[in-house]
């Protein structure tokens, strides 16, 4: 469409003037000039007209190639079955880190590096095990998942009588004269009237990050946070929690949605009644891991950098398939896109694979730290850490629909359904901000609707990623690149 | 943002001119008639604000209302599993009608009734058996469906070399002298660079479904069609063929993609390789089945007819998650949301399952006609059968973006990222046309991109469907219906 619109601009601007008002010599030295202006524009017109069909020939052929590569399908179904679990510090870990060393290597790229830095270390230890304490109906069992970096119950595991709340205003009403001693349990869940899910999630996220600190505050001895997912199921989700300086550390878990609306029920039903919940998690000394770059250095440019990258860490109780898996392979595949496709970018095109993402985002900021200690020059970064769905647009941080080069982008990504919009960022590729504050931050806005079903839960398995999904997310990333490549940053 | 807008226009229209330039009478004259007109204006404006904001409020409605609401997803669930295998004319077609029949009753409509239409009963038989006859490996089972209207094999079923082809074009080329007596292995994959699935889908399906008469034409005995999807699993699909007045019915299967690809490559080894495969499938004498109508009578104008419609026949080897059922329990929650919401339509709103769309769409042939003979006013019809997925736009035929209604509609979508385009139709509706040249058709436009994993095999199963999908494809097109009603269809 793009093109054949061009095309009738060109056509416009070369028809020549009519022959009726040549009669006066002045006119024929404007129409001369005007001749010679119309053969310039041809000439440019022919120009750009060219470019945009290179442009636009150039995307087709990123699209077709990674629509008929089963290679980035094949990496994340490798990674998601044999390193399942891998949570920073772990084997599993070390695993991935040394599959997609070889990957890149594979792909004979200019450069693959490792980057150590040390990581957190947290171990889920035995599978936690916890019932609703009914006098009525004796122990039902109820799914959870203990809180990363959360301490553990001990031995014997933990049983009190437990609150529900549905806000810390709450929590704070209530007082340490109804929460002293007790299990606190909030049980929020995602607005579902959010049309963006991650809005639905960030309103509901505190909870599980500072639930825990909260609660202690009124002398609570252990908290039970309600998963964030929309979906209603038996998985129960996990994620990182933090504690407060000065404020007693106290276990904390999360419950499958099913089970947080049985147990909401039975404390309606039943005035005290009691919890029971036992993990042995615990944080243990950092440890030393690795984020994996491959890089292809730019033919014009090579000390300016573009980075693309997602995390090569994921919770320990499921594959890391979404999250984010999906992100490191689809990074290396821009790669391997524009290396099977002899695309020489201007710029150092580079992709990294975090670690420790989901904990303490040490693999970020290395890169960050590394990065301004060796005077790199970094303009862009894209993360790519929203679950292996559809994409809909690509984010950058200085998009203005006002910028012809921006509206070209928007133009061409037309016949893929992608739209161009203002936006982008993500916490690995944050830290390069502190160094670099005019570095542009870039997105892959995939469909969220179905994301929070599989992220941070067992549920998070490679049968639930759609190939074709993958693929056009790595095409649409790769053609992003290409083109801010070739048109530059601004 | 909408609104805001609005009421921004209405606060510049009421601003009165400068105190400067009232000094002529002719000037206070007119400036009279101005402050007149303003204050029109502010009436008409303000009028125009209220209007946008409670249409916009009344959507906001529609969307919490559904995207809190359980009820769709659970019909949607009773039907998979109760009614699995519900193609027309099986005593589970029969089960679904009597059960959506019960679902409207609850929803205590102004109208509810069956609407009677003999229907095709074709049968599979017992489960088909195939094998790939290598002279070096043995017998090696592969996964086939019989197609639907396609005859059995008879009891001993059929074997015989098997050639593969790629296009009919292939085919002629090969001719008689090279197909008699052979089964014709169809081997088209759809095309996986197109973003579109429903055009890859259209390019291959005619292998489906004119591939065993055109094979037969060259003596073929039998037809094996490589299932339509982008997936690569073990899944064989299936869906309707049709044989030719005076050719030679044969028999026709589809095999899933891994069993074509591994079919393919034995062909490619070894030369003269044969194959076996056994169906039962039988087509019987035309059995009595039901549309099923709910709906709510416009206040305005009761005579004239919008239809929303879905298909309850379903393939018998699914669950008919995706295609249909989905469809026809998002068409009643259309209604029930009307219903809970108090909103009275202008038009009457009419929700029907039709029955038989996979074999002969003798259900949307018996509605049309029936709508003709009891000189029904039918002015808009959409029909909802391209999956329960995300809903990225809504089509309808006479969409013109410079029509300020539909400009209004595009505007009121924004918040919940859907488009308005032109388009619209289906097989159930098409019908109407014929009676009513001026009919509007609608569509709800889903991304289509994991629609193929599921369409027409064992793999469109409940477990498939993403409640939120479902919530928002009943929204969409509930709050739709909701503004055509409001502006008018034109």
């Amino acid at each position: 469409m793009f093109v054949k619109r061009k095309l009738r601009m060109k056509i416009s601007h070369s028809s020549s003037l009519s022959a009726d008002r040549q009669a006066s010599g002045l006119f024929n030295k404007i129409y001369l000039q005007m001749k010679k202006l119309s053969i310039l524009l041809s000439v440019v017109f022919y120009t750009v007209t060219l470019t945009a069909q290179n442009e636009a020939l150039q995307i087709r052929n990123i699209f077709d190639h990674a629509l008929k590569s089963d290679v980035a399908y094949n990496q994340l179904k490798w990674l998601c079955e044999n390193t399942e679990g891998r949570i920073c510090g772990t084997p599993e870990a070390a695993a991935a880190v040394e599959y997609m060393r070889q990957e890149i290597l594979k792909m004979k790229l200019d450069t693959m590096y490792l980057q150590a830095s040390m990581v957190k270390n947290w171990k889920r230890g035995e599978p936690e095990k916890a019932f609703i304490l009914s006098k009525k109906m004796g122990r039902i069992e109820v799914a959870v998942s203990a809180l990363g970096l959360s301490i553990g119950t001990g031995n014997d595991g933990l049983s009190a009588k437990i609150i529900e709340v549905s806000s810390f205003k709450e929590l704070e009403l209530l007082g340490k004269n109804k929460i002293e001693g007790k299990i606190v349990f909030f049980n929020t869940p995602m607005d579902p009237t959010l049309i963006n899910t991650f809005s639905a999630y960030g309103g509901a996220a505190g909870f599980r990050t500072g639930g825990a600190a909260e609660a202690a505050k009124y002398g609570a001895i252990g908290v039970v946070v309600r998963s964030l997912t929309l979906a209603s199921d038996d998985h129960p989700h996990t994620g990182v929690m933090h504690y407060q300086d000065g404020i007693k550390k106290i276990p904390a878990v999360m419950i499958s949605t099913k089970a947080a609306d049985l147990l909401s029920s039975y404390i309606e039903k039943e005035k005290d009644i009691e919890f029971y919940f036992r993990t042995t998690c615990q944080t243990y000394a950092d440890v030393p891991s690795n984020n994996i770059i491959g890089e292809i250095r730019g033919s014009k440019y090579p000390d300016k950098i573009i980075t693309i990258g997602g995390h090569l860490d994921a919770w320990d109780i499921g594959q890391g398939a979404h999250d984010d898996g999906g992100g490191c392979v689809q990074s290396i595949e821009v790669l391997r896109l524009f290396s099977v496709l002899g695309i020489k970018p201007n710029f150092t095109i580079r992709a990294v694979m975090f670690m420790d993402e989901e904990i303490a985002q040490r693999g970020g900021q290395k890169y960050a730290e590394i990065a301004d200690q060796n005077n790199e020059n970094h303009i862009m970064a894209i993360e790519l850490d929203r679950g292996v769905l559809v994409p809909r647009a690509v984010a950058f941080s200085n998009y203005d629909k006002d910028n012809v080069n921006h509206q070209k982008i928007t133009e061409l990504f037309m016949p893929y359904n992608i739209n161009i919009v203002k936006g982008g960022g993500g916490v690995d590729i944050g830290p390069l901000k502190q160094y670099y504050p005019n570095i542009i931050f870039g997105d892959l806005v995939t469909d969220d609707q179905r994301y929070f079903d599989f992220h941070h839960s067992g549920n998070d398995r490679f049968e639930h990623v759609n190939k074709r999904e993958l693929q056009l997310g790595a095409a649409t990333i790769a053609s992003f690149i290409y083109l801010i490549d070739k048109l530059g940053v601004n």
